[in-house]
């Protein structure tokens, strides 16, 4: 680096409904919902799933399910009655949806994909697929806002902890500055998580709900850093591997 | 105590503009704005200020003044021109202001005491008076809502950081059970940086602000707990002592 290069911002959004307070001046999005929904959206396009469409709503779904779509809709951890697939990474591993678009609903995530869709570049984020995204994020010399799903409009530990981990990441590259205390406290949360995170989240509110829905691999898997190399972006209102969009403006 | 004692609650809500998520149930709410408004407050009501009238706007402190009123009044930091008085605690131990009654009104403190006001019970907190305030909370056998300041409706470290500690005050006293992941956090946050709040709040947004106004003592003071006994509370409005509305009831 050199004296004069201006540094980038890396900044973290507790909550949807804080976006609005944060958002300025900023057009790189990484949407983080790592119980489960974005690390489930890493996977699919990881294991060959052409696309995702993120909807909003249940009712959404429904229209989908009736034009013949894949639909795969999750509320309070568990599958919506009426659809075949919910938000456990492993049912998008399915070799039968390589190549398939499939329409998804969750009670967090794609509710925020939603909200920063306006935005020039929205990419997903997970513990999963941290390593490359950072490597990426470094590359675009850009200002990054980690927009954290939460659960409901509140603030939860597991997406502030891997909002974290890409702040702390970039802030390492030497290349990124922080400025909001929010993402001073991811940082340190990381920091203080990171050896043991299955333990940390112990307490969290929704690693309770999920063990109660004996979802416990999920989790695991979910907390796992670095298994997974794909970059899903939103593309035209469709979650895509990254390479699709590169390759097109080549 | 008994194994069958219900434990009650103490959670940690953010911001102001979070408050509406995280109060049902809720009917005893501690304020705080450790840099300055609520150090500020316990430091008056310590040293003899017979009560203090939050106002939330600037607006309204001039109709005070105008009524003649001591009024105090800051905002981003500074001493509002035509005003006295700002949030610096140091100007609150003055001997001619024992026995008076003022108007207060600054960014965030005030608003947030203002929000809070239609609970039956609103108690100032802030770490210089962390210990009694938490000695008293425990008396109560009441469920306990900490509600940070915030920066303009955005999350805060020593805010945060003065939540994590009353709600591990709290816990430990074996009689407190914490749900929200905000508390969790916040606890987390404080048991981190306890050690050496000064240094850990280096990075924080409102330090650089104040250090920009060249108020380091008045965040040395801020940051120091247990300097003070006084336990101010909201009542028909004014901020008193505790011992105003204790002896009433007696």
């Amino acid at each position: 680096m050199t004296p004069n290069q201006e540094l980038n911002r890396v900044e973290v959004c507790f909550t949807p409904c804080d976006f609005h307070q944060y958002e300025e001046g900023f057009d790189l999005i990484v949407v983080i919902d790592v119980l489960r929904a974005t690390s489930a959206i890493c996977t699919a396009i990881e294991y060959g799933v052409k696309g995702i469409i993120p909807l909003a709503t249940l009712e959404e779904a429904r229209e989908y399910k009736e034009k013949g779509y894949i639909v795969a809709a999750e509320r309070n951890g568990a599958i919506v009655q009426g659809f075949d697939i919910g938000n456990s990474p492993y049912a998008y591993m399915k070799p039968e949806l390589k190549g398939k678009t499939i329409a998804l609903t969750t009670t967090n995530g794609t509710k925020a994909i939603r909200i920063s869709e306006q935005k020039k570049t929205v990419v997903i984020g997970s513990l999963n697929n941290l390593k490359s995204l950072c490597n990426w994020l470094v590359k675009q010399k850009r200002d990054v806002l980690v927009l954290a799903s939460g659960w409901k409009d509140k603030f939860n530990l597991e997406d502030t902890i891997c909002g974290g981990a890409i702040t702390d990441t970039l802030l390492k590259s030497g290349q990124f500055t922080s400025e909001e205390d929010s993402s001073v406290a991811a940082k340190f949360i990381y920091r203080s998580a990171k050896e043991n995170m299955f333990a940390y989240l112990k307490a969290s509110s929704h690693r309770r709900r999920l063990r109660a829905l004996d979802l416990n691999a999920d989790v695991s898997y979910c907390l796992t850093p670095n298994i997974l190399s794909a970059i899903p972006i939103l593309k035209n209102g469709i979650i895509v591997p990254l390479e699709v969009v590169v390759e097109e403006m080549m």
